[in-house]
């Protein structure tokens, strides 16, 4: 093994190729399509076609994929006896990982071929918006509502949530988001969902594996921990001394840096614009000084710029949504991403199997239990 | 990017270090000692603590450790009840994915320093045993059993499964199987269970993570795929001709060749001098003069021997296990590497975020939908 290659975290290692999405300093694309764009014109149904099937669909290719998705958002009955029996205070996104999980068992769609995998991933996308939303009612005392054929995936999700009909600003800034979380390249939990569909598993175990990767902190745990830090600060000269007393302690601080973007996450500043507009509108400004002092802190301090978690945490919260609903709803979004990577590798595949560096002890001889000490 | 490294498939790309396990072309190594030791000497709770903890146990830490397993065998009612809520024909891979996903919600062990780690491994080898074993009976419409403190893992194994206690060379050959299965550095499952690991997720995430993984034909599936072709079967002569055919027609078969063993697994032919002892005890040598006829064809023809999970279908088959319990028994004793290997990521961490290489259309103007074909 003398001549393999050693680096740590695959810092800069190429691991395979992708005609999905590009990660460049300059932008995000989608299979060709700057993200900036498709955030101000699409809405999140045209990215599904998109990024699943590689171009834009035009109005009946579209209205297909809203069909479809509405055809599997009911919830079976097992899956909601399911959430009943996790208990109350249990996190949004290991119920997610299981309940996804047991979905895959009365999926409707059987079979392997790209067709099949097409269909599962609309089944599984419509299917986690009905559970976060399903979960949520049942831990507030109220039951889950039935689906409303004919509204967008966003609409859906928010009347799913609420059980009332939504809010056109609330639409538009989940549809963002929405967007904006689909696709990210071999991210961490699109990484795990390629190695998975590598050994020619299926893509219920390829997103499966994705929820438990992005629920970390230093993944998509990030926008909620972003937003519990925010919550401590009741002016931006608190914020401010708290992020100086954080650097200079070494604490990290959630939803700054990027492995990639070293100057800054352009679907961060895609947010930011929204954000101070809703912000505005809802005369919570306040939360936009504290945003910044952060913000400007780590700039002048760190050099180190927001992520697309640090303003998300902060949209989802002025919207009125519980802090434990923000990774799940990056869940509802990157399934997609997820599913096209590991569609890409199946229907293309080498197995995904690194090597370690071996640092243990050396070879030693087997004790019998009563010689050991 | 022109700078960073491309290796398809991450092939002798060090992806990491380890003190846990070493494969070498002369051996397979835990924690420093061969497991060839380990599966003359030890048993399954030995190589648990070792593989956790870094050295063999005295007899009171592995009486600790046994006595551990034992309190965390009672599954939960509420786990019990989402069994059946699982149609009958579903996979037990499938179940065992979402099973495990559910016992988390219910693990007394909370925190997220290193005991904590330790413990919540300990109940969730304790508990996939269980599972497996009750969903095996639910779906035979026998009930589970409860636990019997006193017994070995493999021993509680088959009494739960069968609801008797277990013959001796059954334990014997369950116990043999955890052990060689329980550790194997850097392999997809395992290294699935790492990526989600540096995101600093929680060592359920990363065990689930590993069951989708180990589910893949490419992987643990092999062990359940390598058996259904025996059973295709019913001379010598016959497996020889459809193995001559399989090889010119390139059909993959399926428990043969590694990407780290060229010449042979040694945990192969450490089970196949098991099998052979038993099925001659079982008066089945059939089943030995098909497995060889299968392994000397393709040793003659391609020089590709097999691996861990081509001897280990058959043990499991002349066990009279059913076929789709074989890869949750892998399940049951890798559990133990995943959770090594998660630690190991979680408490000396670089999140795992490699790169790609984008293949797909260059920069194209967004176009309206009405404007688009």
């Amino acid at each position: 093994m003398s001549d393999a290659i050693y680096k740590p975290g695959l810092e800069g290692v190429i691991a395979g190729e992708t005609a999905i999405g590009s990660v460049q300093q300059d932008g995000l694309y989608y299979r060709g399509y700057d993200v900036k764009g498709l955030a101000d014109h699409a809405h999140f149904g045209e990215a599904i076609y998109l990024l699943l099937k590689g171009e834009l669909p035009n109005s009946a290719q579209l209205q297909e994929v809203r069909d479809k998705l509405d055809q599997y958002r009911p919830l079976e009955k097992a899956v909601v006896d399911m959430l009943r029996l996790i208990p109350k205070q249990v996190n949004t996104m290991d119920v997610l990982r299981t309940a996804v999980s047991m979905t895959d068992h009365f999926c409707p769609v059987k079979g392997d071929d790209e067709e099949a995998w097409y269909q599962r991933t609309l089944y599984f996308t419509s299917q986690i918006a009905g559970i976060i939303a399903a979960r949520h009612r049942l831990t507030n005392g109220l039951e889950p509502v039935e689906p409303k054929p004919g509204l967008s995936h966003a609409e859906q999700f928010l009347y799913a949530f609420h059980g009332a009909d939504p809010d056109p600003t609330a639409v538009e800034l989940i549809d963002l988001t929405l967007i904006l979380y689909a696709e990210h390249e071999f991210n961490a939990s699109t990484f795990v969902a390629r190695v998975c569909a590598s050994t020619l598993s299926d893509v219920a175990s390829c997103i499966v594996g994705g929820i438990g990767t992005l629920k970390g902190s230093l993944h998509g745990g990030a926008n909620e921990k972003a937003m519990e830090m925010l919550l401590q600060f009741k002016t931006a000269d608190e914020a401010r001394q708290w992020t100086l007393d954080a650097i200079k302690n070494k604490v990290k601080i959630m939803g700054f840096g990027h492995r990639v973007y070293k100057s800054g996450d352009h679907r961060a500043r895609i947010l930011e614009g929204k954000m101070t507009v809703l912000a505005k509108k809802l005369g919570e400004e306040k939360w936009i000084d504290i945003y910044m002092a952060v913000k400007n802190t780590m700039d002048e301090e760190k050099k180190i710029f927001p992520n697309v978690d640090y303003p998300c945490g902060l949209v989802y919260y002025l919207m009125k949504l519980p802090t434990d609903v923000y990774t799940p709803l990056f869940v509802a979004s990157r399934v997609i991403g997820w599913a096209a990577h590991a569609a890409e590798q199946h229907f293309n595949n080498r197995i995904i199997r690194p090597r370690s560096r071996y640092t243990g002890p050396a070879l030693r001889p087997y004790v019998p239990i009563d010689q050991r000490k």
